[in-house]
Parts: structure tokens; C-alpha cells; sequence
């Protein structure tokens, strides 16, 4: 009868102190853990039911934090998480002034690089092994990375340079669960599913078990070992082609397995391929049956599962575009949509089973998919690519090079923008405005509503040239719907309320709260709908009529558009003070989005607290 | 005796009305003239060298402009822009209202995708041959990439993607000429050259041209011939694993060869990969011999080839920076230099021969040239990014969120900030102010001379965070450097004139412009320095004896430095009319820098116009 208990376990030192025959057990405590937290909580789940095992397998062999090791994603790292002493933690997951749903340096000395963005951790890892080799310091340094994940670009140009890099200590461990966020996509998953496929993976699997379980792991038995399965099985993998010694698929629910042969591996040294074979949701049969569903699910009871609401929620920015999206292609057969692996969260589910052949999955691939829609729009189509402000990050060069120097017709449909909420600072979308708008020809479209956005869509992909349409995570205020594809002028901004004095130029829907704030202010409030083009006659009226700006958007303050309204009226000479309402510059932390806006001054209380600051002598007068 | 002149070639047409034995005659003859044409005019020479053959029968084979080629990179495209009825334009290539030195859509309806950025082509190509064939359009997408190019990330997302794209035609053409700008590197390459070594290259090339000459190019032989060459001699190349047929490597400079072998690819259509091997510089011994020496030459000799100037030029920002970065890492064990295959370019040479160790080209693979930074920034190390101001667009997201959002200590040596003459738009680094000052953490410096680079790049290294210093393409005003790693205090500016009622804020050499206009207006200049942080104490007192700023920069306006005043002088409520001066809202094309900086107003005689215009009652006064 075992006695171990997870609470036993503060950290790494405790769990190295346990016999590998209590890791089993160890691991059952620990998944259930996870599944009882995140039901509390919300999060990620598929993924951190998948990697109990090899989460366990890596503290229990390497001696971190000594050694490091760098979760590619990073969602995947709650069970990582609980064994470094923040178990206790869990409860506050995600939420304001609580742990992150990902690593993070400044939260533990565990988290040796904060991940989010997908396929950084081979590039961090290698940054650290060549410290490690200059320095002369013996260390072990492991990216652990999703199947989904290493089709990146990124990861492709890391593994370049790592298998020409002399004397480093590097363990790459592909976590190959076939399945991302959305199913994964590419020809390098054909390749692995054939790496994983029939006799290959059985044999390979008990051959790992037969040698490894009854010999020290030492040098020349690893080697045989490796030389030997790999020898009947295949001549050489694409891994092994870029310098490193690949070894698997072994089976990452299997304790025996992985903690042989990363005690192999690690005795090795030099460049690792390790590639472990795990399943999205295990131990959980609702998520194991339904990983995408369970991939990062709000709040439920595990032992009914998730509950389909019975009053239907309003539909969010995210279902808005989606729809517009499927109609939009009704009419036009040029119309395609892109999407970087996001199919689920950019809403394009539906618009992939009515129009199969115009919907492209890329890939976790930004680059390719920004670059691949401009070669669309070279032949006279219209790709629509839907993507998460904080993402398009990834494929800003190609944008500006491949899109927009080219003058061609792309629409970008920018998801997320602006605080994310429990995603927290590395999920933010709060640049696009400012790295968009100084690029010529793009247009920059900033809707208020789901109308608007319905609206800023249509007209900004019937523009002919290169545009975006930017809405935030979540439902809006809940306008009805165009059945229709209506349009409005591109340029043209919408005076929602007039004052005096004041007038109040809102960027997207945080024009709802500048409405409140105006009413006790008697402030004229204007949709600017644009950023790029500004509607610069409606500017110049409102000059002679008003005797200040506020401008108010849910974005960067530096750079941003009010700083596009600061160069209208400097170039113009108005006599204009303007007040400038955003974020500041700092990176902000996750918790409640309605809450963070608030703690902003951006929400309406805030918005009239800081005219009445910045103008009392006007608004008295 | 043949009759063939290249002068009889007005288009693709007329060269598929040559008898194929015509054609080493017309490529003999084509690469004279591309000799002697970038002999007069500069531009680039090796790799056009290169390519003289590959262009010919790629054009000989294939219907252009019905079916499409694309360019990777694009300067090996002048043997193409030639055969393209460009020949008579050569003489003013790369100036001004001349054609440019890279493939452009808007220049020819050959130019299918405007390139100069690398690894794009497969992305684009993919793009199109996806709308071909959803319009049912039957035609060949070919991406002309070479091996430097395939390094990055970009390719491989695109091929991965294009693997599992069904009913497409791509052909991908490997140019593998084992030499990219610097000497390429990175485990892919390595690949690469055992698939030529030896027998395996010999071979290959036999049982090509056995076979090939003497067959119709129809579909079943083909096939035949190519289980036959691969059969023998591999078993899958890692192309084939991604999902391309996969032939080669051929001899570049065999016209033969290469007509029969693309005769025979066209047939087959589908995904296939062409592994065709060159010689950059071939057929001129001097570039043979040194093909970095010359890869971009100004105008020479063509009979005397490169001579070494006998007066010593003033040194440029590059080697600046180059002498700076091996002055401080003989300082300082922690700093690492990286370059993303831009070790020339950026300056590096002497750096790599003096800190191999601590010298990394990782190949073209910016997005992975960031993060590798920040994970050696992880372990204590210093690590300094030398990369081009529009490069970095590549490794934006990076920037953001592996290095700014953790604040860790890297430094970005920007080179090629601003206009940058002959490469012209693609080139261009007109937007880094504006995306790197919305960062947060973010510290952007733009040194105004030699002394000021070497300053702000000490400042900037010894700042415990992210931060960049940005300095254009040529050399300064020749100011004289201190021997010592001397520094100046962060975020502090410079004054450089004291005069009345204008204060001029100069951002970066701009700055002596200024100075030559405020001699006529007696206005005060100061050397800003820094737009982030920016001096605000100095900018406050100027507000308080001064009646109006102007903002000079080589930058994008919107957005810029200019605009982080507007904001400085907004927030603080100040009374304070600006003018902005710095670049439009538009691509600015190749041509001279100082001519264009002229054109768009920003020599001295075009800041003191603007000034007078705007503030003709102020200077009256």
C-alpha cells in the first residue's frame, strides 16, 4: 500500500525523493488535481490532462531548476505548475493578482522563459545552452513542444541552428498529441502520423521497454539501444537530417518508459529529438472524447461535464465575423478565408463546411498565411485573413512587404484586439493600431458594435487595397444585426451624440462608455469607425464648434489614434488641447477584462473622472 | 554558324522560337550583358551570374507570362528583367525613375510577385496556384528560391502547407549555389551538400542527361526516370517527406539538362521540387573567385574587376558599429553578437574573427535570431542583435513578447534605418520608430553621427533591458570617435544650439540639416537622441522660451518621433504648436538618398522652407 500524496510534494527535491513505483500513483493524484482546479477555475485542460505524466517524468529525472526547461505554449503547464510549489495557487488561476496560465519568469524560478505565443522554446533553449557551454557550466536544457506548434516557421529555423551549434546540450521533446487547437494541419504531421503509424510505434514501444527497463542507463547501452530500433524501423528521420538524434515515439502516459529514457537522454548530452506520443484530455473520458471542446473550458462539474447553456448568450465579435464571413463568400466566390490555426477561436467553423475549398487552415504559420493570401490577391481573389491582433505580430514584415507595399487586396480580420482578459499581457492586442497605421495603404477600421463590425467588414473588403477591421474578445453591447450586407463610406466617421464643448472621438466600443460618460458632461461623442483614413472634415468641423478632444480607444496610447488625432490637428494648426484616453505604456497583467478597463479609468466613470480633471475650467464655463 | 543575338529578344515569345541549340549562344551573350551592364551601374552581379542559364530555360520552357514565376529574394532577376523586354532599361537600374533592382508587379506583367525579402516565394506561389485551381485554370506556379532562403522559416511553413494542399501545381526550384549573402549555414545546408557530395551528384547528373535527351517529355517516362535516378541513390529526401517529388540535384549551367528536366516537370505538374546547383559569379573569374567581394559592387571595370580605393572613404554606421562591438566584447565576456546572415552587412566580420565563440549567424531566420537573444539574456549574457531596420519586422513579435514583455536585456543595432537609396521600398526602414516606441520597456535611440552611434550604442548595451539603436546606410558627417567606451546618460538629450522662438528636435543625422537651417532662422536645435525615453525636463523648459517646436526625423510620420512630442506636449497641457517634419505617408522608391531626402523636403533648404511656410508670422515677429 502506497503512501505518497501529492501535498507531500513542494517542489521537484520532494518529488525526486519518491521511488519511481509511487510515480503512477503520484500521477493519479495529480491529474485529478488538475481536472478538480480547472473545473473550478476555467483554463486550459485538454492539454495539462496530457502531460501529468511527462510533466512528472522531467522534475523527477532532471534536477531543475538547475537544469531548465521551457514549455512551448506554455498551456500545458499547470501539472508543471503544481509540482513547483504553487498547488496552493491553482484556486487563482488566471484571474487578477493571481498566477498565470502560463509560465512566467517573475512568478517562480521554475519558469526559466514565459512562452504563450506558440514554438519560441527550442530558439530560448538554445540561447541558454550556448550561455551554459561558454560559461562551463554542466546543465541540461529541454523545450518541450507540441506537434502543433513545431510546424512554425520558428521552431523549423531554431532546429536549423541548434544542428550546427557545437557542444550544447539541448532535449527537444516533441509532445505529439495530433491535435493543437484546431486539428493540426501540414505535411509535417503526415510525416509524424507515419513516424507513429502500425507496426512501427508498437515495436518501437516495446523494444524501449525491453532494453530500457533493465540496464543502467549509461552511454553505450543508450546508444546500442538507439542504433538498434532505429536501425530496423526507418534510415533516417527529417530530425536526424538536421543534426539531432532522434529517439521515439515512446508513449508519454507510460512512467516506466519516459523516466528510462530521459535518464538515457540525459547521460547522452549533446542534441535530443525525443519524441513522446500523449493524448489531449487523457484520464478525462469527456475530454479525451472531445479534446477541441475541453481545450480551455470555462467553469463546470466534472463529473457532468460541460453544460450547453440554455439561454443563448450574445453572439460575440468572434460569431459576428464568422457569420458575416460565410455570407459574404455566399456572394462572392473570390472570397477566401485564412486562417493561422485558429479555426475555433477566429469562428470559422461553419465558413469551412460550406466552403471547403476556399477555407485554408496554414498552420500555426502567420508568415506563410500573410504572404499566401497576397499571392491570392495577385490573382484577383479576396482572402480574408483571420487572425488575433497579438498574432498578426508574427506576420507583420510579410504584411507590409508582401501586402501592402503591393497595394494589394487583403482584409485582415483582427480578433482579440485590445485587453484579452485572462490570456493576460502576452495574448494583449493592444499594438495593432500603432504598428498598422504607420504603414501606407492600410486602412485601419475600429467598429463599435456588432453592427459596425458587420458594416466596417463589408466596406473594408470591398475596398480594393489592403485594410483591417479590429474588434475585441467577447460580446458587445449586443446591436442587432444587418441581415443584409450593408456598407458605410470608408473614411467616414458617425456622430453618435451631440454636445458642446467637448467633443469626445471614440476608437471601437468603448464608444458605449464614452455615451455614458457625455451624458453628465453634455459632450458631443462621435463613432470615428476609422483610424486610417480619419475623417478629417468631420475633425475640422468639430474644431469650430468645439474647444477640445478627448479621444478614447481600447490601445496603446503611444502611437495610437489619438496620437493619429494629434497629428491632424498639429498639421492643421488647430488650436485644439486634446486629451488623450488609453492604455498606458506598461504591459498589462491578466484578470476580468470589464475589471482591468476600469482599474484603466476607461470604462465611463473613469472617461468622465479624467475630463473633469484635464477641462473643469471648460466645462464650468 | 549560329545567328542567335540577344538583341532579338524582345520577350519570352521570341526565345521559344530559338532552336534549343541556339540557347548557350544566347546565355553566353546574356551574361556578357549582364556583365557590362552591372559593371556601369552597380547592383548585383554574383548571383545574376548564377542564374543566366536557370532564367533562359525556365523562360524557354514554360508559357510566361500565363504561367508564373516568382523570384525569391529577386536579385538574381536581371537576366529575367532582361529576356522580359527589359533589356534597354538596364542602364538605369536601381536610380531613380529607373527600374528596380528586384522583380515588381507594377514595373512588368512578368513580375508576378514583387520580392527582395526573403523565403516569400512558396508562400505566394502556393497563393496562386490555390486560385488557379478553383477557376480551373490549368498553368505552373514556380517559386525560384535559393538555398540561403530556404533556411528560414518561412519556406518550411509554406511547404508544409503546400504538402498537403491537393490539385495544386508548384515547382519549386531549389537555386542551390551553397553561397547566400554571407556564407549560409545552418544543419539544412549541411543537408544539402550531402545530397550533392560525390557520386550521388555525378550520377544524378548522368542518368539525367541518359535518359533525358532522348525521350519525348511525356508523362510515364518521366515518372520512370525518376524512381529510377532515386531508387538508386536515396531513399527520401526530406522534401519528399513534406510531400514534394522530389529530383535533382541537376547542373545549373547545363541548358540541356535543365530544358529537358523542366520540360519533363511541367508535364507531371502537382507538388513538385527541382534541386538545381549553380555557381554564383559563374563565368566571370573574379566573382568565381570571391563572390561576397562581389555580390552587390558599385561600377568597376569589368576587365580589371574590384580595385581598393586608394583614399580611405569615411568609415560608414556599419563599421561603427562592427569596431564598437569588439571594442566593448573585449570588455565584456557576456556580449554575444548576432546576426541573421547579415555578417558583411552588418559589420561583423572582425567580431566573428576575434569572438567566434561568441559570434552567431544563425541564417535568415530573424524571428529566431530574437528569441535565441532572449534565452541568452536568461542566463546573464548580453546579447546584441544586429539586424537591418526592416528586417526586424521579421522578428517583431518576438521583440514584443520573448524579450520586451519579459524586459530582458538584449540590444537591437538597427542599421539601414530610414531611406536606404538603391534597394528603395522593400528596403526601406521607415517604421521602426514608430513599432518599436508603442512597445513597452522599449528604449529607441537615433544617434546623429559616427561619435553619437558609438555613445547611444554603450548607453544602450549597459541599459539592464530591451533597447535599440537605430543609424542609417552610408556614412555621417565624418565626426571624429573617442577611443573609450564612453556613454551618455539615458533618455537625456543633447542641446546643439540655442537660438529663439523655434526650438528644432532632431532625431538621429537629420540633425545636421537642422543646425544648417537654423543658422538662417537663429533657431534653437538639440540633438534628441532618444525618442523613448524621451527628455521631457529639457522639452518643458524649451516650452517655456520658445514658441514652437519642429520635429525633423527619417521616419514615417504617423506614429513617429514627431508624434511621441505631439503626445509629450498634449499630456502636459502645453500651448505649443508643432510642426513634424519627416516622411509621407507612401512607399518611397529607390533611387539616392541624398537626392531623395531633397525631394521630400528634408536637406536643410527643405526644413527651413517648411518652417517659413508654417511660421512665417512667428520668424516675422
Amino acid at each position: 500500500m502506497t503512501t505518497v500524496s501529492l501535498e507531500q510534494i513542494q517542489s521537484p527535491a520532494d518529488l525526486r525523493q519518491l521511488d519511481q513505483r509511487d510515480l503512477p500513483e503520484l500521477a493519479r493524484q495529480l491529474r485529478e488535481f488538475v481536472l478538480q482546479s480547472v473545473s473550478k477555475t476555467g483554463g486550459h485542460l485538454s492539454s495539462n490532462l496530457g502531460t501529468v505524466e511527462l510533466t512528472t517524468a522531467l522534475h523527477y529525472v532532471f534536477e531543475t531548476p538547475h537544469d531548465r526547461i521551457v514549455w512551448d505554449v506554455g498551456h500545458q503547464s499547470y501539472p508543471h505548475k503544481i509540482l513547483t510549489g504553487r498547488r496552493d495557487r491553482m484556486g487563482g488561476l488566471r484571474q487578477q493578482d493571481g498566477i498565470s496560465g502560463f509560465p512566467k519568469r517573475s512568478e517562480s524560478e521554475y519558469d526559466d522563459f514565459g512562452t504563450a505565443h506558440s514554438s519560441t522554446s527550442i530558439s530560448a533553449v538554445l540561447g541558454m545552452a550556448v550561455a551554459s557551454r561558454n560559461a562551463g557550466i554542466e546543465r541540461q536544457h529541454i523545450a518541450v513542444i507540441g506537434d502543433g506548434a513545431m510546424t512554425a516557421g520558428m521552431a523549423f529555423e531554431a532546429l536549423n541552428n541548434a544542428g550546427v551549434t557545437p557542444d550544447v546540450n539541448v532535449l527537444v521533446v516533441l509532445n505529439d498529441n495530433d491535435m493543437s487547437i484546431s486539428p493540426p494541419v501540414g505535411a509535417l504531421n503526415h510525416y509524424l502520423a507515419r513516424l507513429m503509424s502500425g507496426r512501427f510505434y508498437a515495436t518501437a514501444k516495446n523494444v524501449g521497454r525491453a532494453v530500457l527497463q533493465h540496464v543502467p542507463p549509461v552511454l553505450d547501452l543508450a546508444r546500442k539501444f538507439e542504433g538498434h530500433a532505429k536501425g530496423i524501423l526507418t534510415p533516417a528521420t527529417l530530425f536526424e537530417e538536421l543534426g539531432f538524434n532522434y529517439v521515439g515515439p515512446i508513449d508519454g502516459h507510460d512512467l516506466d518508459a519516459l523516466v528510462s529514457t530521459l535518464s538515457n537522454l540525459r547521460e547522452l548530452g549533446g542534441l535530443q529529438f525525443l519524441h513522446v506520443v500523449t493524448r489531449k484530455g487523457q484520464g478525462y473520458k469527456l475530454a479525451e472524447a472531445d479534446p477541441v471542446l475541453y481545450h480551455g473550458p470555462g467553469k463546470f462539474d466534472p463529473s457532468v461535464g460541460l453544460v450547453t447553456p440554455t439561454t443563448k448568450p450574445r453572439p460575440t465579435f468572434t460569431q459576428i465575423f464568422g457569420q458575416w464571413l460565410c455570407d459574404m463568400a455566399k456572394q462572392d466566390q473570390r472570397l477566401y478565408g485564412i486562417t493561422p490555426a485558429m479555426r475555433e477561436g477566429s469562428g470559422m467553423v461553419e465558413f469551412e463546411q460550406q466552403f471547403p475549398r476556399r477555407y485554408f487552415d496554414v498552420g500555426i504559420a502567420e508568415q506563410h498565411a500573410v504572404t499566401f493570401a497576397g499571392g491570392l490577391a495577385c490573382e484577383g481573389q479576396k482572402p480574408v485573413v483571420a487572425i488575433y491582433s497579438t498574432f498578426l505580430q508574427r506576420g507583420y514584415d510579410q504584411l507590409i512587404h508582401d501586402v501592402a507595399l503591393q497595394n494589394l487586396d487583403v482584409t485582415f480580420a483582427l480578433d482579440r484586439a485590445g485587453v484579452v482578459g485572462a490570456d493576460g499581457a502576452t495574448h494583449a492586442g493592444n499594438y495593432d493600431i500603432a504598428f498598422l497605421r504607420c504603414i501606407p495603404n492600410m486602412v485601419v477600421a475600429t467598429p463599435s458594435d456588432e453592427n459596425e463590425t458587420h458594416l466596417l467588414l463589408t466596406c473594408c473588403y470591398q475596398h480594393p487595397g489592403p485594410s483591417s477591421v479590429r474588434y475585441p474578445r467577447g460580446a458587445g453591447v449586443g446591436a442587432a444585426v444587418d441581415q443584409a450586407l450593408n456598407t458605410v463610406p470608408l473614411g467616414k466617421a458617425n456622430l453618435r451624440r451631440q454636445g458642446k464643448n467637448l467633443a469626445i472621438l471614440a476608437f471601437g466600443p468603448i464608444l458605449h462608455e464614452a455615451l455614458k460618460a457625455a451624458e453628465a458632461l453634455d459632450a458631443t461623442v462621435v463613432d470615428m469607425r476609422f483610424v486610417k483614413p480619419m475623417d478629417e472634415v468631420l475633425l475640422q468641423e468639430l474644431a469650430q464648434s468645439h474647444q477640445a478632444f478627448v479621444t478614447v480607444e481600447e490601445g496603446c496610447l503611444m502611437g495610437g489614434a489619438g496620437s493619429a488625432v494629434l497629428e491632424f490637428v498639429s498639421r492643421d494648426a488647430l488650436v485644439m488641447p486634446v486629451l488623450q484616453l488609453g492604455y498606458p505604456d506598461e504591459f498589462i497583467d491578466h484578470g476580468d477584462q470589464k475589471k482591468i478597463a476600469q482599474d484603466l479609468g476607461l470604462d465611463a466613470a473613469g472617461i468622465e473622472r479624467s475630463i473633469r480633471e484635464r477641462f473643469s475650467s471648460l466645462l464650468e464655463a
